[in-house]
């Protein structure tokens, strides 16, 4: 099994060296990852420009590839040949969960998307570490044995074409996780909010501020699955169509 | 009726002006958009750094707010309260189709999905110039027309929520198109391949090439009724789950 792991936030974040070492139990891995974090960059394909790829190494001594192009340019980059036939993709380990609609928003998503859309599995992996004390560093080791676990049912299982899996862990050591289920998208309540301020120099300029965003605690949805301690696997899809909005927008009396 | 304009190919391109002209046949308008072009950007929320917001005028000579942020920004910050209540968002005018998955690479897309976000109706606008010869100019008249006849519909209507049009219209005559048809999302076909090239240093360099994309010529698709001459209204969920493959995952035995 050749596995490649990518993520995005770049190649030297820790998440992804974790992940590296989780996969390598599993089967030949290659590391092809930004050279810079990507956050909230959503699906970014790169026509414009060329791209560069460059050898590098993670902490532990391994080797990487990187390059200057988006989470998944660094995917299709392996996936038209740059390296061997890969057997699945992995991407992450990101440090904030992606639940409800940040998985529009979601650089380690849509990594895993490229790779659905070319015709090989993606999962992507997040860490709700956003729920520990700020001042300890994250551990993501209990979060890759259980990256490690998903990704083992994919490789034995029969996953079907077109399916994306988003997995979000909770900050929890391995023991205390609940286990593992199967979750479909929760709501995301955003509180975002316009934080004008004026620079020293007398001009304004604008954070989108307000507080963190919250999720309706719900059961069977990815938010509730975190929330009471579980592994959530969503699987998502990459027809977006609003099949129940389209017999109400087929009886609209629609004019040229 | 207060109708915000945006796109992801910069305040200054010619799709925008069309759009906002036409737009203003039906309401008040504000227009704001990115000040530089951002397609295949993907859904991106500037949370890192603050957004400067500056006026600008348009060909016409009318006022414009440009800022540095992505085309979600320049969403999300009128939304915040940057200008007064807002009723509909419009994206575009696209200068190319997006069909199929482009659907998750799109900004314009992405821009009309921050709106839905938001609980604001959202209409992305694409032109499928892609089809007319190169070196005529676009013109974006018929495509405006046809995008106000949507937006009017939209207004007139009760567009549910969570709902976001994904509207391609055809490089075709006003007269010529055949009708506005409501479709699902259709597939494309990318025909990517890796080039690599050498620099006049030696050193290796990557484009993602090969052949433009195609779609499956399929009846109620997007990809369908361009080609038949329809303008294509397509609605679009943000709740990605794969419903379909939620009851087969279900039934794997998962153990952490």
């Amino acid at each position: 099994m050749h596995i490649l792991v990518t993520n995005d936030d770049g190649v030297q974040a820790p998440g992804i060296l974790a992940l590296a070492q989780a996969m390598r139990q599993l089967g030949q891995v290659t590391v092809f990852a930004p050279d810079r974090n990507w956050s909230a960059s959503g699906h970014v394909k790169t026509l414009e420009r060329p791209l560069r790829v460059h050898e590098t190494l993670l902490a532990d001594g391994t080797t990487a590839f990187t390059s200057d192009g988006a989470p998944s340019d660094c995917v299709a980059l392996p996936l038209l040949g740059f390296v061997d036939k890969v057997d699945l993709v992995v991407s992450g380990i990101n440090p904030y969960s992606n639940i409800g609609y940040d998985v529009t928003y979601s650089g380690t998503v849509t990594a895993a998307m490229e790779a659905v859309i070319a015709g090989v599995p993606g999962i992507a992996f997040s860490l709700a570490s956003q729920d520990k004390p700020a001042n300890i560093p994250t551990d993501y080791g209990p979060a890759a044995q259980a990256a490690r676990r998903v990704a083992q049912k994919v490789l034995e299982g029969d996953l079907s074409e077109g399916v994306v899996l988003n997995v979000n862990i909770p900050y929890l050591s391995l023991e205390a996780m609940q286990g593992i289920t199967v979750t479909r998208q929760g709501l995301r309540v955003y509180r975002d909010a316009l934080d004008r301020r004026v620079d020293p120099r007398g001009r304004p300029y604008y954070w989108i501020g307000g507080e963190a965003p919250t999720g309706v605690d719900e059961e069977g949805t990815d938010v509730g699955a975190l929330l009471a301690g579980y592994v959530s696997v969503t699987p998502l899809q990459l027809d977006l169509t609003h099949y129940k909005a389209l017999d109400v927008l087929k009886s609209w009396e629609w004019k040229i």
